[in-house]
């Protein structure tokens, strides 16, 4: 099973619904890089357009590369191996499909229900999931949640992650090890 | 069903294995205070010996505690409303036990598998607090992991939470999302 996780900067909502390019978060890198490591992820991608916050995510990355790292915290030194930084989603793409052979199946995730789109169940996914020779690649959004022209991108939809009331404002780093432990842990 | 957080940064092993008191880390108030809310955990409690610790904590908790931070970014300031910070873990059961008019069961979570403890599956227990009125205390550990010390306190341990792989080093704030998604979300 290929599965592959993006973490996308652009486009996406502020609060106030302009679209716009949030920053990278470094507890973004660490967070998502240890849990992708944890359940079986091959590569992740943190995805932003802007070339000096590529470099603000290098730099980290660069830091936990050597073998001093390596020696100072070895999870973490690990878990990095993992990232790859990209300008934009299509590059993500475009790395998959050379690497697998076949362009992955884009699945996305949504804090809100979305209409028009085609939804699976999370069980369900997962069944398929362990049973294809298919790729797979998990957006997640950053801000406010991403725009309608990145759920055009989506093969399917993943339905909100919900607790027993009304508030579902999970962190993006608590979402993704969510969305990795009911997909790929059990 | 009463369901308690707790986040204990002493006593727990650095990874030298020396006893330390580790610090706070403002994404720990953060994002384990959104994951509570979002599973209708009841309070959070911030655990820490240190005066100076607490301080930094109640600063924080503070910003996001008038009319100004609810409407800048209401889903901080609703989630903020669950954390209390306290100097010892025998203050957070003292004050469930007060709350709830007995005192908590005491859930363990661990990294790697415990020996001489009772273990619960996360199904099993998952079921048992849905039917029973006795209220639930959930450990978490900062560091590289509580003493035995604390897991003496326990009267249950959860196992490890794994993925396909060996590499299990998710962050505190990861572990307990799954841990919450497991026990409350279904």
């Amino acid at each position: 099973m290929s599965v592959y996780v993006a973490l996308l900067h652009h486009p996406v909502f502020n609060k106030r619904g302009d679209v716009v390019t949030t920053c990278i978060t470094g507890f973004d890198l660490h967070d998502i890089a240890r849990s992708c490591l944890t359940y079986g992820v091959k590569k992740y991608y943190v995805v932003n357009p802007l070339p000096t916050q590529r470099q603000f995510a290098e730099r980290i990355v660069d830091f936990w590369s050597d073998q001093e790292a390596l020696e100072f915290n070895w999870t973490r030194a690990e878990a990095f191996k993992l990232i790859a930084i990209k300008a934009e989603l299509e590059e993500v793409i475009a790395e998959i499909t050379q690497a697998e052979g076949q362009g992955p199946k884009v699945i996305g995730t949504s804090a809100k229900p979305k209409s028009g789109v085609m939804s699976s169940e999370f069980g369900e996914l997962s069944s398929e999931m362990k049973n294809s020779d298919t790729p797979y690649l998990i957006l997640l959004g950053t801000g406010w949640g991403l725009t309608d022209e990145i759920f055009g991108k989506m093969d399917v939809v993943l339905p909100p992650i919900k607790g027993p009331g009304d508030y579902n404002h999970l962190s993006v780093r608590s979402a993704n090890a969510i969305i990795l432990d009911r997909l790929l842990g059990r």
